[in-house]
């Protein structure tokens, strides 16, 4: 999850300075915020400090990011000639500020820690595309599954290729680890789920170039989707909190590893509260093929940086136990 | 679910002459866009025109409604002083209106249409009071529930009883069947839930002075927790579109009747695709121990009201099959 943002002092710092994209774009200054959370908080992997955003961008939309608004592209996808428009990126040009930062992340931690690259899912994207901003009822993109497939199709698929070549990108860059977010499959009906969102996941993973990195999906609020998600070709499932995990850890147990599931609000609580958290989190995953902690989303902008220290200090040593 | 509304050309002429708080406390104007959609769309019941957050404006909290904005309550509850503050309100004089409101509705359906009456359950009331608004992840009363659940207890417990005395109320006043609506139990882990949202919607169903009313639950973004949930005491579990029909027709049989479950953004779609969903929904409730055919959600602001007339005549067709 996002590991590095504005509830460190020091990420602040650095992008009081410029923008939320140029920190992006400019290697020098994402590698830095990227190793923020390794040195403050001894984290045993580093994310890259990027946005899911750079891909519809690169393939031809305008990407405004603005902290109150959230995020905004136009123009916004509303017919089969919006989707002809949109471009396969070449991944060494378009992304080339990524690839650099990935080198000096990967050189600064010379083999301590590993290197996580990340994209969103086809349908993560397709829905910002379409709606052009965050949405609470996303019905401009539902709108185009329900009545228009056809089109929806086309734009997947289109989508698919792309995240493909950029996950490949950053495999070639140095990523160790792929992470791939539907942040947005669990608005959808189960039927709808499985043919617009985890069809093209699949697709996705099947044309990576993994060369031994292991592929996390995060399928954010589709939980009572374990059972197919399993089966996505993703070596690790990244749950959020409102599923049970001991649960999921049987469900899964010989088939994929699992990672995340603790509330991030959490962290807003006590030492003792925390401690509590992790133990019975630890304790749910006794029986999975492998867990990976994590929170179950991205660490909150309010968050006290000393509890997410603590978090992971108490993670390592009741893990030991 | 919300039946009456902006997409009705009626109902917006009704509403510029007054503030959506007034429309609801003027019996007669409340009474009027209830019956609307009877009138309009011939659906089999009516539901009283109203909002869930009276029941804290009647506990001392102020209220205001803007239709950009959302609803917001305050002054916000941080703290035991802010709870033991909260009165239980009389529901006869609190409600009033909503009392007038109901016969009105049943003097004017004269036993042709049932009425049903409703209130938000008590977690999703308590998300409200403590965040003063709605949010994206309701950080404010998550704090509350993981660091001091006592205090989330103690506001739970009199939000139970308020909630219980207005539902006696509305029996009392005429309602023919309750629904409860659990609008953010979805936010919650399994264990959460349980707790914070079931138990007292649970303790609420066990102080209803039902007289023979069914009572609905509807427990938005929990389907994953059906199991627990068909033991609530609620006589009818109402599902959004994120839940597969089928299976929980499978899961409920012998045990409750379902609702709705259609993803309202179908209604957008043209008439084909709307009956391909009718159609698909009543097959999915065969197994069910009966089914009442609705929406997984309230309608949106910019359906087009033939299509909400369209749906209806479909599901009255298609079922009588």
């Amino acid at each position: 999850m996002r590991q590095a943002g504005r509830y460190l002092p020091q990420y602040r710092k650095v992008r009081e300075k410029t923008t939320f994209l140029n920190l992006c774009k400019t290697p020098e200054l994402a590698a830095q915020v990227t190793l923020q959370p390794i040195d403050l908080l001894k984290v045993d992997a580093a994310i890259i400090f990027s946005d899911i955003l750079m891909v519809p961008e690169a393939m031809g939309l305008t990407l405004t990011l603005n902290e109150k608004e959230g995020p905004r592209l136009f123009p916004t996808i509303k017919d089969s000639s919006g989707v002809k428009r949109l471009k396969i990126p070449k991944p060494e040009k378009a992304y080339d500020f990524l690839g650099k930062a990935m080198g000096l992340v990967r050189k600064n931690l010379n083999g301590s820690t590993p290197l996580i690259g990340f994209a969103g899912s086809p349908w993560t994207l397709m829905a910002y595309m379409v709606e052009g901003r965050g949405s609470r009822d996303w019905c401009g993109v539902k709108r185009m599954i329900y009545g228009e497939p056809k089109k929806a199709h086309q734009l997947l698929s289109k989508l698919a290729d792309a995240v493909t070549d950029s996950l490949n990108f950053q495999i070639e860059s140095g990523a160790q680890a792929l992470q791939i977010f539907d942040s947005w499959g669990g608005i959808l009906g189960p039927k709808e789920f499985e043919e617009f969102s985890l069809a093209y996941v699949k697709r996705v993973i099947t044309g990576l170039k993994r060369q031994g990195a292991p592929v996390i999906f995060f399928a954010k609020g589709s939980g009572a989707q374990l059972e197919k998600i399993v089966k996505c070709g993703a070596q690790v499932i990244s749950l959020d909190w409102t599923v049970d995990l001991a649960w999921a850890s049987q469900k899964t147990k010989g088939k994929v590893a699992l990672q995340g599931n603790l509330d991030p609000c959490i962290l807003y609580c006590s030492p003792q509260r925390i401690r509590a958290a992790v133990k019975d989190t630890l304790n749910k995953a006794r029986n999975s093929s492998g867990y990976i902690f994590n929170l179950g989303h991205g660490i909150l902008p309010d968050t006290p940086p000393e509890h997410a220290k603590f978090l992971v200090e108490c993670v390592k040593k009741e893990s030991e136990k």
